[in-house]
């Protein structure tokens, strides 16, 4: 009988083996039951980089995730190192702590198997497939807007000690590898004929025009540099509409396995996007009620501003007891500080912009594209439908500034969703 | 005999028992030869947080620094961790070989005993004492702008290896009491009345107006968000006239003991900062070619900043081997890059002048002054200058994108020399 602990050697799991394999573990046996007969397992994992596996008794019900030494994606070629089911770990338990119940909850952790025992969502489904089949999730934006606020606020230095901040960059800085990923496949390989690119081939004169404009690459690798080196808070890092667990009025977040210190507008960016391509996407899945729902997404991408700022805000005045505008300089001396607050919103919104415009191209033009696009079967159509997508990203990185509010950024998708690119 | 070892408790060195307790370190009876009784130790530490000792035999000399486990300044009561030595010790190594030559080279090193034995640099002096006393170094300008753009580039991800430079974020994110003295001392604390802060009484006036602008407190406070999270280069951290020093033509970076990961305009603003003090406090030290060497001085600041931009330029077409901006993506293009080595020289610029501001200000207003301007034994002419110098640094923050040139940060200067505040 094989017992898992931290001791045995890395060994991936299979739906035959796992039960065996974690009979022995407390938090499982309370979960499931003794009876490892009564375990039903399925694999799940439609990931690039991990084993998921649904684990459920009579009792109740479990996600194994366990980290994969490889990019599934593109076969074992591309190694990819089993500690990032340590930060992942890491993540989970400090987004659990700043927005209660916004994540799995952890049963257990071995790090050595790279494996994880959580919370299983159900009947949440992933997103990114109730976009693409036209379904709405109540109160979607304003729950992912405040869960960005309150993940950007709280793992700053507006709110932490500078100590314990610091710590934390020192523990997250060892996640190489996995930001690496981020760095190349997001911001450098979608603007030049990188090996593993590819795209929709109508687009071929659009793309050739986005890489021939010195300047947005230019600002997207400020956007880069900003990336590897502006340690604001932690980030989820990879917060897409496949890393959303949604029912029709409740939703959570899951897989932060790409986390690490970074700015406080590149998860809210990241998400908006997936949001736009959702929007930009959905001629090429229905027809009926094409401007109903379209409509909805965008309500969406501006409840989900609206409600990081004014979450921001709420925290700004009840928790900042970091070392960043501290009360004492401010408050305390008579002097109001909202309006360092606006500025600080101003920056974390120009920086979400150009991180979105970035997200918007890679998805189309880099590896790794999304369902979205991808599932539209006719590339016409497809190309179509994506050349709108790219030129919303290329004008957010160029113009982030001149755009003011929510209702801007909607107005701006509208516009160019009624284009004719290609 | 007390052998010195990693192995014993931490003891604070003095003249008496140095020779006896570093007599079997093989490195310095290289340099001073097997017999102690010839070992000649002198304890010439002026600074707060060391002790530092020459010690000369008729062979050579060596510099043994060790550092203190509290702030000299206030006493035993601000508890400061040893492991300081340790940053000090990463720091010389790599400002070594990222500038061979600028900073003393390293015979030995002690984690436990918190202590470096170096390179003595002689007839070098201070060069904060060179400038009261209104002495010239040749090629001083040159010397600090080349040596703070190799610093800022080969740190950075222009050059290095990302995962390389994630390590090293991550061995000096330890580094926490450290920057802490900065973060409070420079940027909050001259902006209220804490209770470590003193400046000359006839200031009054001057002090409380500049507390009362809250727009320059909240783009302080933006700075110090910079600081404290924009890992970009490893700074020197406390790289001011007290740190350098020269002879009449050469000079030397010392005392890295604040070396953190932080703005590529930090240190040279810092620096551009002790040079501004030095031009605005010489009328409390000398009335013989007072004009002319204030120009000097001046003329050390434009060439500070010109040649800093000069070998940044250089590095950046010669040594761009990091994962921003990389080639792949403009010049294998056939695209130029030189646009965007502009743009980010441009932010190195307005942080610098911005980061210049502030030290003017703390070294007024907080704890630990400089002797430009504390050794004017004339309060009335002190704060005068000191008015000065105070306008100055608020001009420089609230205006630093108002300023394109050396010349027009020289010509500010100038005109604000000339005015009467108090």
């Amino acid at each position: 009988m094989t017992q898992l602990g931290t001791q045995s050697a890395y060994l991936a799991l299979c739906p035959q083996s796992l039960p065996t394999r974690l009979a022995h573990v407390v938090a499982l046996i309370k979960k499931l039951g003794e009876d490892v007969q009564q375990w039903h397992v399925k694999e799940v994992g439609d990931g690039n980089l991990n084993l998921v596996f649904i684990v459920q008794s009579p009792k109740g019900s479990v996600i194994v995730k366990q980290a994969l030494p490889y990019v599934r994606l593109v076969g074992d070629s591309w190694p990819l190192p089993l500690y990032r089911a340590f930060y992942e770990y890491h993540a989970l338990t400090r987004q659990a702590q700043r927005d209660p119940g916004s994540v799995p909850e952890i049963y257990y952790f071995d790090e050595t198997q790279a494996l994880i025992v959580m919370e299983f969502f159900t009947p949440h489904v992933i997103l990114r497939n109730k976009l693409i089949t036209g379904e709405t999730v109540e109160g979607l934006g304003e729950f992912c807007g405040k869960h960005c606020a309150r993940m950007a606020f709280r793992g700053s230095e507006l709110s932490m000690q500078s100590s314990d901040k610091k710590a934390d960059v020192a523990l997250f800085a060892g996640n190489v590898e996995i930001p690496a990923i981020t760095e190349g496949l997001v911001f450098t390989d979608p603007y030049f004929e990188a090996a593993m690119n590819s795209h929709t081939p109508e687009l071929d004169p659009v793309v050739a025009q986005l890489r021939a404009n010195v300047d947005l690459k230019r600002i997207v690798q400020s956007m880069l540099a900003k990336f590897a080196s502006n340690t604001e808070t932690m980030l989820h890092g990879d917060l897409h509409s496949g890393s959303i667990m949604s029912t029709e009025t409740e939703s959570r977040v899951i897989d932060p396995e790409f986390a690490q210190y970074g700015p406080m507008g590149f998860d809210i960016g990241m998400l908006t996007a997936n949001f736009l391509m959702a929007f930009f996407s959905q001629p090429g899945h229905r027809k009926d009620d094409l401007v109903g729902y379209q409509t909805w997404i965008l309500s969406v991408v501006k409840d989900c501003f609206v409600a990081f700022q004014k979450e921001f805000r709420h925290l700004w005045s009840t928790e900042r007891t970091g070392m960043l505008y501290p009360k004492t300089l401010f408050e305390d001396q008579g002097h109001s500080s909202e309006n360092a607050c606006e500025f600080v919103l101003g920056n974390i919104w120009t920086d979400a912009l150009r991180f979105c415009g970035i997200e918007m191209h890679r998805r189309c033009l880099s590896l790794a594209h999304n369902a979205d696009f991808e599932s539209i079967e006719d590339t016409s159509v497809r190309a179509r439908l994506e050349a709108r997508n790219i030129e919303m990203g290329l004008s957010l990185i160029l113009n982030a500034d001149m755009l003011s509010t929510p209702q801007d950024l909607a107005g701006l998708a509208r516009k160019i969703n009624e284009k004719d690119i290609l």
